[in-house]
C-alpha cells in the first residue's frame, strides 16, 4: 500500500508519539465533557454520538421541572414552542446557514420527504430526482416512495457519484446528494455540484447526516438550496434525536412541505379549517415537537457552540491520517484495504477499511473494547469523533485490529451470528 | 339549564359529598403514581398528561446507562430496535387492537399522512377523503397537503358530523373521523361509521388522540380499518411524545406508507438500493425511532397496563357528570353553557363550557391554580384525567370558576394578552 502524504504526524509512530499528540491537542479537554467508560475505545460516534455530561441534568430538569411542575404552561414559559426554531438557529451556525433557515423536527427521512416533494413541485415540467447510486439507501427509499405516490409525476435517476454533474439536464428537478458518504466517508464537492444544479435550473438538496459537526459545512457559501441532517451522530443529540432541515431563505416561500400539521400553520391556535403556511422555515413544521429529544439535542448543541469547527476538522484529519498510516505500517499483509479517500480533504470524519470477513472482524473488535461498526458487504467502519477521541485510542484500536487479524480471532463461530443492528 | 340524568352521584352535592366519592374511589391510589403539586388542580391532562413518578428514573437509566454506557450496542442489547413494535403492542391493549397491529412512531400528523396516502392509493378509482368539517384542523391540513401533492388525485370533502354516513358514496376512498372531538368531547359512533364505510367500499381511518386511555376503544370489534393517535395526552407520554398508528392485520400488505425509510425496510442493514417493505406493521416505520421519547412513553404505558380501563371510564363519566351538575347548580346565570354532550356515553373525558370571554376566564382560572385551556372561539375546555383527578378537585374547580365569573375577575386587562400556546 502506498503511504499517503500526511501533515502533523511525526516520522516515527508509536504509542508514545500518539500520547505526545494528545498532550498538544487543544481539544483534549473536551473529552471530559462526555460520559465515557475509561476502557472503551469508541469509534462509532458517527452512528450514535456519545453522551455529553451536561445532558442528564438538563433532561432531568426538563422532565422534572418543566413537564412535571410546569405542565402545559411550559409550552410558553419554558420556550418549548420555539424549540424547533431555536435549535435550528444553533444548528445553522454549524452548517453555514443563517438564523431562520434551519428547523429541528421529525426524522431525517421525513424531512427529506418534505423537501424532495416540495422541490419537485416547485420545478413544474421537470420530474427527475437525480442522485448517486451509492447514496445512503434510505434517501433513495424516500425518493422511491415519493415517485410511487406521484405515479409518474416523479422519477428517480441514479448515476455514479462522478457522473452527477454530467447527468444534469432539463428534466432534473432536484439533485439529491449526500455530502459525506456513509460507508467510505468520501466528500462530495458541494460548491461545484450546487452550482451545476443551479446552472441547469434544478434545485440542490444535500444530506448532511455524516458531515454536520464532522467538518465545516458552508451551505450559504456554496449556494446550496436545501438540506437535511441527523441529530444523533456527530451532534451527540442522543438515540433517534430529532433531525433538521434547511431551506435557503430565497426559497422559503416557493418550496412548500406537503406534510401539513398544526405547528406549521400561520396561527396554530386559531384552529382554522384551512391550512395557511407559517412564514419562513416554520412552515416546514408538521406535528408537535418532541420536547424530550429536543432537550437532549439542545444540551449537545450548546456544547458544540463552544467549539471551533476548524480545530475539530484539523484534528479529525490528523486522526484519520494517523489511522490510515498505522494500518499501512502495522497491518500490512493482513487482508485490509483502505476504502476511504487517503487525502484528508476528500474524507469525512471516519475511515473505512475493507476486509473479506468484515462483520466478524467488527464483532471481534467490539469484544475487545474497540467499538466500530460494519457496513455491507465488507466494510469495517471506524468513526473519528474529535471531541472525545484521543490519538492513543487510534493507536490502541489499530493494535487490537492487528492482533485480531494476526491471530485470526475473528474466526470464532459466535462472531458470525448477525445482530438485529449491525 | 336542564339537569341531565347522572349515575353514582348523591342527590345533594357539596365538598364533603365529593370527598366521600374520593374515599370510595378504587382509582384513588393512582394519584400517588404521578408527580403533581398539591395545590394544583390540573384539568389539562387531555392536552399534556401529567408526569408519572416512574418516568424520571426510567429516563435517567435509559440516558445514563443505555445511551451513556451501552452506546451503539443498546440498539440490540437494550431492545431499542424493537421499541416501535413493543410499545405498539402495549398501546394495542388499550384500543382493542391485536399485537402486531400498532406501531409507535413519528407524530400523529405524519402517521396520518402515511395512512391517508396509503389508503387513497389502495382504492383506485376513488379519490375522495370524506371527513367532518369540525374535525381537528390539523387532520384536515394533512388531507389538504396530500390533495395538493396529488394534484387532482385526491379531494377532501367535509360535511357536518351527523351527515358523514349519508355522504358516503362510490367516490369515497377514505372516511377520516376523529373519535372524540377535541373541543366538545363528543364521541362518534365508531362501529356504525366503520360499517357504513365498509359497506360502500371505503376505508375507515380514526383519529384516537382524545380517546386513547380516555375511554375503552375497540378498533377490532368495530371493524375499523386504520387509526392514528397521540402519546402525550391521556397516555402521559410526555410533551411531544411519539404517536402511534394502527393498521388492521387484513390490510397490512395492501396499504403502503409513502414515507419510506430504512427502518421500514425488510432488511435495513442489507443497505439495498431498492426499498422492500418490512412485513406487517413494521413496514410503516420510516426513520430512526426517537428513543428518549419512547422511553418516557413506555414508562407511562407500563402504568396504563396496570389499570382497568372500564374503571377509568366509569370514573371519567362520573367526574364529567359531577362537573356539569355543579356548573348547573352553582354557576347558573353566569354566562356559561355546556358545549359537551350531557349524556356520559356520548362524551369523552372532558367537559367543554362556552363563555363569551372564554380566553380571559381560562387565564383567570390558571392564575388561581385551576389549569384548563381555551379553544377558539369561546370554549373553556376542562380535561378529566381519572388517574390523578379527584372529585374534590372538580368541586374546587367549579367553585373557583364561580368566583371568577361572579366577581368578574376575568376582566383584568392582563388576561386579554394572548400567549403563543393557548
Amino acid at each position: 500500500m502506498r503511504i499517503a502524504p500526511v501533515s502533523g504526524l511525526p516520522d516515527s509512530l508509536d504509542r508514545d508519539a500518539c500520547a505526545a499528540l494528545d498532550a498538544g491537542d487543544p481539544l483534549a479537554p473536551m473529552r471530559g465533557r462526555f460520559v465515557l467508560d475509561e476502557g472503551l475505545i469508541y469509534l462509532d460516534g458517527n452512528s450514535l454520538g456519545a453522551l455529553p455530561a451536561a445532558t442528564p441534568p438538563r433532561l432531568a430538569r426538563v422532565v422534572g421541572e418543566e413537564w412535571g411542575r410546569g405542565l402545559i404552561g411550559s409550552w410558553n414559559d419554558a420556550g418549548w414552542i420555539e424549540a424547533p426554531r431555536r435549535l435550528g438557529d444553533k444548528v445553522a451556525g454549524l452548517i453555514g446557514a443563517d438564523a431562520g433557515e434551519v428547523l429541528v423536527a421529525d426524522s431525517t427521512s421525513v424531512n427529506l420527504f418534505k423537501l424532495l416533494a416540495g422541490a419537485v413541485r416547485a420545478r413544474p415540467g421537470r420530474r427527475v430526482v437525480l442522485s448517486h447510486a451509492d447514496n445512503f439507501p434510505a434517501d433513495l427509499y424516500v425518493a422511491q416512495g415519493l415517485c410511487e405516490l406521484l405515479d409518474g409525476g416523479c422519477e428517480l435517476r441514479t448515476v455514479a457519484p462522478a457522473e452527477l454533474a454530467g447527468a444534469l439536464d432539463a428534466d432534473v428537478a432536484v439533485l439529491m446528494v449526500t455530502h459525506v458518504d456513509y460507508a467510505t466517508g468520501a466528500v462530495q464537492d458541494m460548491a461545484a455540484l450546487s452550482a451545476a444544479a443551479r446552472g441547469c435550473g434544478a434545485l440542490s438538496l444535500w444530506d448532511l447526516s455524516h458531515s454536520t459537526a464532522a467538518l465545516p459545512v458552508d451551505l450559504g457559501g456554496c449556494g446550496a438550496d436545501l438540506a437535511v441532517g441527523c441529530g444523533y451522530k456527530y451532534l451527540n443529540g442522543g438515540p433517534g434525536a430529532p433531525a433538521f432541515l434547511y431551506v435557503a431563505r430565497r426559497l422559503q416561500e416557493t418550496i412548500r412541505s406537503p406534510l401539513r400539521g398544526w405547528m406549521g400553520h400561520a396561527e396554530p391556535f386559531a384552529f382554522e379549517p384551512g391550512h395557511r403556511h407559517a412564514p419562513g422555515v416554520q412552515g416546514f413544521l408538521c406535528g408537535t415537537p418532541p420536547i424530550l429529544g429536543m432537550a437532549a439535542l439542545e444540551a449537545a448543541l450548546d456544547l458544540w457552540l463552544e467549539v471551533d469547527l476548524d480545530a475539530v476538522r484539523a484534528k479529525s484529519v490528523r486522526l484519520g491520517d494517523l489511522l490510515i498510516r498505522l494500518v499501512d505500517e502495522r497491518c500490512a499483509g493482513l487482508g485490509l484495504t483502505v476504502a476511504s479517500p487517503r487525502e484528508g480533504a476528500r474524507r469525512g470524519s471516519q475511515v473505512a477499511l475493507r476486509h473479506p470477513d468484515g462483520y466478524r472482524v467488527v464483532r471481534a473488535l467490539i469484544d475487545r473494547g474497540v467499538v466500530g461498526d460494519f457496513r455491507s458487504p465488507d466494510i469495517v467502519r471506524l468513526g473519528l469523533a474529535p471531541l472525545y477521541l484521543r490519538h492513543v485510542d487510534v493507536w490502541e484500536a489499530v493494535e487490537t485490529l492487528r492482533e485480531v487479524l494476526a491471530t485470526r480471532a475473528h474466526d470464532r463461530p459466535e462472531y458470525a451470528v448477525r445482530a438485529a443492528v449491525t
